[in-house]
């Protein structure tokens, strides 16, 4: 994706994306103009070009730009080598990490289909590098005996499906907060994944 | 809703619906417009209004549909006492349910925003139906010991999250078949919730 030059080095670009990003959020990519994200900017149409070239480079700027703070929030973590920790790590990571950002979730996974061929390819290689992540940490688990995972691929999926599902109830100020959700989550994928007779652990 | 009369009685009022369906699943509620549909279905725009008063009628009938269609297929299976059994009906019927679904299912999340607020209403109360009768089956696993879940209503919707992440990537053809998947996630459901020690069954 080539980059207008300066969309990185002053004020505008970022109020673009996030413009574009409450729009597409809102309204949905394909019902979304480039004339009304200038509107949101408080920008002429003709100088949003300065930012970028069209609308699919915001779409796929934002949705790439949501995997890469993924993947670096991610690398960022220290990572402990006992699977049952890390799983814990990544569980209690993804649901903060995604509650966070309730647009950019809406829209990475309602507008992928909007993504033209070689930008799809791109966010899903992206997207299977993070789930690669939790696969790899139920596999050691599985080495070990810790976890009783038949298809940690599979198991991988759903353990980030269940947690994506708080995104879509979840509100401050209910009857339990972000901590006791994510102490519930954590208990079941635990359960989930868990060998028969568990190792002992400490 | 007022639904036109005829809308029931022939062969178009289905026509708009499904043609209604497919434009929304691909371009977004927001991006159709009721000239398009038309177009689709091969009718005049003015003789669309035969069949549906407008395009947010058209979205609450699809997403109305959906649900009633869902809690009536539910309500057809013969639902087990057994709370393990019936957790394990649940599990395998919702997976099949909106596997064959995908269009209905993709809408029905993504297009939530657009409905009109006391469509959302109604739509949510016979989403929260669904809901509660996992929830119900869970609460009777918990009462009898066979389960050992701390929120019921969390996991109910943390299961639900975890089967609905089925239809966002599995495809016929793959490496492991529909009842495969069905398999490994029933096993993870069975644990997450599962009692330390499992009573005997049978």
């Amino acid at each position: 994706m080539a980059r207008t030059q300066g969309s990185h080095s002053d004020i505008t670009g970022p109020r673009v994306r996030e413009a574009a990003l409450r729009l597409f959020a809102t309204h949905g990519y394909a019902a979304v103009s480039m004339r009304q994200i200038a509107g949101e900017v408080g920008v002429q149409a003709g100088a949003l070009y300065n930012y970028t070239p069209d609308k699919q480079s915001l779409l796929f700027d934002l949705m790439k730009g949501h995997m890469d703070d993924l993947l670096a929030a991610r690398a960022a973590e220290p990572g402990p080598d006992d699977p049952l920790a890390a799983l814990e790590g990544f569980t209690r990571f993804h649901i903060r990490f995604h509650h966070d950002r309730p647009d950019e979730v809406f829209i990475s996974y309602m507008e992928l289909r909007n993504l033209s061929p070689e930008n799809f390819k791109e966010i899903e290689g992206l997207r299977r590098s993070y789930e690669d992540q939790l696969e790899a940490i139920l596999r050691r688990g599985v080495a070990i005996g810790a976890f009783d995972v038949a298809e940690p691929k599979i198991a991988a999926m759903a353990v980030i499906a269940m947690l994506n599902g708080v995104n879509t109830w979840f509100r401050e100020g209910g009857r339990l907060s972000l901590p006791q959700i994510e102490q519930l989550h954590w208990d079941m994928v635990r359960k989930a994944v868990s060998a028969p007779e568990p190792p002992n652990h400490g």
